[in-house]
Order: structure tokens, then C-alpha cells, then sequence
């Protein structure tokens, strides 16, 4: 194959959020009901979850920093990327919502509905992270929970 | 079902990066490889991509801090969120460095063997959004593409 014909397949294998502290951050999503890919043995500054087809890590932000080259300052504010748990339907959202209260995320916007005719909270995690609980009636999900755009 | 039982299942829906001029964006995934799952009939501000189970989307930062409640100026920095797209061998690596400058991408960290027996490169979209593209010889794809975290 010729190097100017390769593409990039659609696909994300790891989701990385840097955290400050990696348990910490990790009993959040302990707290959400997930079930870590790691054990005790691992090494402290990583906590993976396995997602359907990928994985979602959290890794200590001064570990990213050194990897990146870049000084731990650097990584701060909120770059706009969310993450987005789809549901169901939307009397599904607010329960999600209590729960992520009770694990000790923060909600930044109750569910409520949004001018397309979805149904959507925001909240973020101990470091900042944002998420969506979305119910997107023009996106149902499948019944193996996979997603796949149907507009909105 | 009580709702102190309910859990969230370990999955992502959506990857939404908001973006500065979204059409511009798009060229950069598009460049890539990637086939849109919106069209010309969608609205200006969401372009879609399907992803395994998912979707990436591209969305306007003016619109995501509306949603959110929050002055567009909020949203900038580097929050510590990385996506990474794994690759079978070693050697898949660089080229598809080569394929991101290409596309208009950005090198943040050129292909280096990294402490734990991977080796990885770090590229930034047009928007500052962090990808890294890794080989972890720990963690090897699935013939379809799909990641399970293996340790490392």
C-alpha cells in the first residue's frame, strides 16, 4: 500500500482523563457502578475501565504532563470535550443524576429539555471532567446499548 | 427496581469536541479518512462521525457553551482529555503521523518508545482536541479494531 492511501479506521480505543489523584477519581466512577479492568497489583498511577470495544482511563496528570512535555500547569480549564452516557428514555435522566450526585460528581446543568427535542443534564466528575446523560429520541439506542447518529 | 440500585452501564455514547469553525474541523477529520454520518442537509453546527458503538461529533463551542450555561471564553486550555487510536504494530505508528500533517493536524510528540514497552506519538486537531496514536504490545487489537485494556 502506498503510505499516501492510508486512512485512519473511525474508532477510539482509550478515552484518557488526567486526574490529580487516580483513586480518588476512581471511587467516583466505583461509585457509578463500573468495574475496573486493573487491580491492586497495577501500578498506582492508572485505573482503566473496560467500555464496549475500548477503554476508558484514568491516569495521573503529572504522568501525562511528562509524557507530553509539557509542565503540569499546563493541563487545566475545560478544552470542550464531553462525554455523553446515553439513555433509554427520559425519565432515565434525573436517576443518573442522583446517582452521580451520590458518587460525588457535581451537577453543572439539570435535565431538562434542549431545543431539538432532546432531554439532557451535564455534570462533571471530581476533576472536571464533563459528561451528558442524554436521552436523544431520534438516536435510540440498541439493545446492547451501542449508539449510532440518527440526527436530532 | 429501587433507584439506589441503579448503575450506569460502562459506556460512552458520544465524543463531542467543540470546535471553533466546525466545517473546518470536519475537513481535518475528513482528511483522515472519515466518513460523515451527517450530510448537507444537517445543521451547520454538529458534524457527526459513526465510531464503533458510538459517535465522535464535532460541535460548535458557541452552541456547547449555551448548552452549558456558560460564557464561551470558558471553554479553552487543555483539560487532560486524551483519545487515543491504537494500532496493531509498531510500524503503523509514524504514517499515520504523516497522514495527520497531511490532513493539517498538528505534532505535539513525535513516534518514541515510552517507559512501559509502547510506543507512541501525541497529535493535536486543529482545535487543540489531544489524540495520541499508540501500539501497546500489551493491549493488542481485536481483528475488528476493538481495544481491551491488557495492562502495561
Amino acid at each position: 500500500m502506498n503510505s499516501t492511501d492510508l486512512t485512519m479506521e473511525q474508532r477510539v480505543s482509550l478515552i484518557t482523563l488526567a486526574v490529580k489523584d487516580v483513586q480518588a477519581s476512581a471511587r467516583f466512577y466505583d461509585g457509578l457502578g463500573w468495574q475496573r479492568a486493573t487491580g491492586p497489583d497495577d501500578p498506582d498511577e492508572v485505573v482503566a475501565y473496560n467500555l464496549p470495544g475500548q477503554t476508558l482511563g484514568l491516569y495521573s496528570k503529572s504522568m501525562l504532563a511528562k509524557d507530553l512535555g509539557i509542565p503540569e500547569e499546563a493541563i487545566g480549564g475545560f478544552s470542550g470535550v464531553t462525554l455523553s452516557y446515553n439513555v433509554r428514555s427520559k425519565n432515565e435522566v434525573a436517576p443518573v443524576l442522583d446517582l452521580v450526585v451520590r458518587a460525588g460528581g457535581r451537577i453543572l446543568k439539570p435535565a431538562s429539555e434542549i431545543f431539538w427535542g432532546g432531554y439532557i443534564g451535564y455534570f462533571c466528575d471530581p476533576d472536571g471532567h464533563v459528561w451528558e446523560v442524554a436521552h436523544n429520541p431520534f438516536s435510540p439506542l440498541d439493545k446492547d446499548g451501542a449508539f449510532r447518529w440518527g440526527g436530532y
